[in-house]
């Protein structure tokens, strides 16, 4: 078993794709994150969908959430407003979250030894320049131990 | 709309349920992590599923994942080895993920202020000391952008 073998479809963004598209995405797959490919179609980041929410969300406010109740307004109505007009590469932070990148022929241990140490939950598989799949950690955790 | 309006039913364990059915739980329902409740049913901590592959894999392999290569075996056979026994309290690091926790009455933008803070994928909603649900990033992002 090898990290092709286990590299699933998953939803896949550009830097250029819509910011709505992109939180629609997330939305509609309940996902914790998007890989973001770059214009030549290789794994660039992730997207997590708190970093959406950071986006959109003014920092005084992160910085104390208490006056998020002042403000009385919902977070749907902001969230349509800021994300329009926006590009994934908008929502991007300065330094994005790296995403972990390894070979078809590599191991499962390998994929898991790469998670483990970077606390992260998918790494994309590339062979050849094409990017094969992903496989998150659950995905891992569910071949281990499939009944 | 408020907090509690938005909270769902998610997978929950607490501190004392088996390790093997954690990891079966994040892998059937495809999470990146599991709200921890304590003894007292209260909301304690997340479990990533990261954190299990951390607890599995030896600390060389993690600082060196090309290690894992030379080691030869299947992430599989390790995973289900190194968890038979063990408890989810066991999974948890000394210093666990903290689970962020608001009140049902909170708004929706406090939600998402609390999650763009602590980078953080959910949040606990309790209400008189019940634990009402869990509203996670893509969930506030669906209801916000639905068609």
């Amino acid at each position: 078993m090898l990290a092709r073998d286990l590299a699933e479809e998953y939803p896949i963004v550009s830097v250029d794709t819509d910011a709505m598209e992109a939180a629609r995405l997330l939305g509609r797959h309940r996902l914790s994150g998007l890989v973001v490919t770059d214009s030549d179609g290789m794994p660039k980041a992730i997207l997590p969908a708190s970093q959406v929410l950071r986006f959109v969300i003014p920092t005084y406010v992160q910085d104390d959430p208490s006056l998020a109740r002042v403000i009385g307004e919902a977070a749907a109505d902001r969230i349509v407003r800021e994300l329009r007009g926006r590009t994934v590469g908008d929502l991007l932070p300065e330094k994005p979250s790296v995403l972990p990148v390894l070979k078809g022929e590599d191991t499962t241990l390998e994929l898991a030894a790469l998670m483990a140490q970077l606390h992260c939950p998918l790494v994309a598989v590339v062979d050849e320049g094409r990017l094969l799949g992903v496989v998150t950690a659950a995905h891992l955790l569910e071949h281990a131990l499939r009944e």
